[in-house]
């Protein structure tokens, strides 16, 4: 048996101690560390609640020592990230790789100052990363193929779905996915087409139903006997005619009083009261679906 | 045991058949109608494979003498819509609703001269229906409530989730939300963000994920500790900016060697003789998370 390298998580909140659970699910050691010492115990009940044992502590050299991998996961402001790497510096292994698990910091800009930045780079996992496995790498122009390459390995056998950016956008790949669809979907509140949740159903009933399994690449691949470029053929044109209209029709919904309305919507199917047990509902059949998945 | 109400289907495509499997395991008798000999040999062909029984016919009087309900699924052109309502006029019951499968033509437009047209409405399957239950409904201005109200429980007992349109864009509302998170993920490769099947895993290892059981609003809903309202209030912003900054990198990408690229990377993952066997695979797939979902 091989013996797993430890891991240490800086920062101990949702998706710290998140991280947390899945290396030592693992099989790595791990030790989390926070500033904040009712962080760590939080992090420590949900931990135990878990079934998992790890190293609780708020001292990063007793956090890192020995550590091969160390994921940051502090609050997503520049200034705290750049004096969190400087403090850790010190402690980190010379062989150590770091990623950032900043859902909007630039790399470049990230870990301009880190002087540990060949080793260093964006792994932005979908919250919570025990419950959704892709994890998205952006490395900066310091990091090093070995770095990229070993963290794609490691996420992979932790069980995550690691996809690699070759160039920083807002929002990387998955917020600016998310992003098209929601704001289309207000835009059809806001237009009157659709009530909130005739417009779930679309995505709950048709879409989601497929891009559980297989991307939108792949679901256009599937839905031709010629493949992708057959159906970009057929229906390419389709789809532009559709994206100009969008762009025509778009009002900017987020500052009116649409989420109100759909806020109410809402509350009407579902009491705030029971919003925890949906929650873990939610995380739950996700849990099974993604078993189906992997017995297929 | 009631019996239930004879149902027809004018065209005997995809679209068609998939519809006449849902009636007949629903139990309604079912009649198939088409033009073309051939493809009512097809449509009972695989109906037969499927297990169940139906008329087929090429006469219209025979096909829709006692039908409580039409659906059409003839060519998506205008005028082969209005033929065939002109045709079938003399043989509808008085009392009968008539659904279209149309993807595009606005109810006002295709229903104007239809002499049923208070009885007659946009049903807008997903393709196909037997395997993905959402169906659009769409009613024009003279549309009954109680048409509209008749079809929503109607497709209902079939195992269907309608949703009601309020207002008609074009795209409707599954391929305006489809077309917006596709159009990203187009503009993503083309400006060299990242590879397909690395966007295909930001879709199918989380956003799909969550889609396949609650659609994007109920997502951002859970994603709150209070809800949709204090969501959009902690990320609205963060949802405009990501809006301006889609719309203004947002290359017009069908029209170039994009979809040739992309259609390369997916030959590269499966060859076009695999194509079938993952199609019967996905649908399959579906089907056991719509059998997951509904024991829950």
């Amino acid at each position: 048996m091989t013996t797993k390298p430890k891991v240490a998580l800086i920062g101990a909140g949702q998706i710290g101690r998140s991280w947390a659970l899945l290396f030592a699910r693992a099989g790595h050691p791990v030790a989390v560390q926070d500033i904040d010492p009712a962080q760590l115990d939080g992090a420590g009940n949900w931990l135990t609640e878990k079934g998992v044992t790890v190293t609780l502590t708020t001292d990063l050299g007793r956090a890192l020592a020995g550590a091969a991998y160390v994921q940051e996961n502090t609050p997503e402001r520049l200034e705290i990230k750049q004096a969190t790497f400087a403090a850790l510096a010190p402690h980190l292994a010379s062989d150590a790789i770091l990623g950032s698990s900043t859902s909007a910091l630039e790399p470049d800009v990230l870990f301009a100052d880190a002087p540990f930045r060949d080793r260093a780079l964006v792994v932005h996992p979908t919250n919570p990363p025990h419950v959704l496995p892709a994890v998205e790498l952006a490395r900066s122009q310091w990091t090093t193929d070995a770095a990229l390459t070993e963290t794609r390995r490691l996420m992979q056998s932790i069980g995550q779905d690691p996809l690699v950016l070759k160039r920083v956008l807002p929002g990387f790949v998955v917020n600016r996915l998310q992003a098209a669809l929601v704001n289309e979907a207000m835009a059809l509140v806001a237009q009157g087409v659709a009530d909130p949740d005739e417009i779930d159903i679309a995505v709950r009933s048709a879409l989601g139903l497929r891009w559980a399994f297989i991307g939108p690449f792949e679901t256009m691949d599937l839905n031709s006997a010629g493949g992708f470029e057959l159906y970009a053929q057929t229906f390419g044109a389709m789809f532009n005619t559709l994206r100009n209209d969008l762009r025509a029709r778009d009002p900017e919904a987020w500052s009116t009083d649409t989420p109100a309305r759909i806020g109410a919507a809402r509350r009407a199917i579902l009491p705030l009261d029971s919003l925890p047990a949906r929650q873990a509902w939610r995380d739950a059949q996700v849990l099974r679906l993604r078993a189906l998945k992997d017995t297929q």
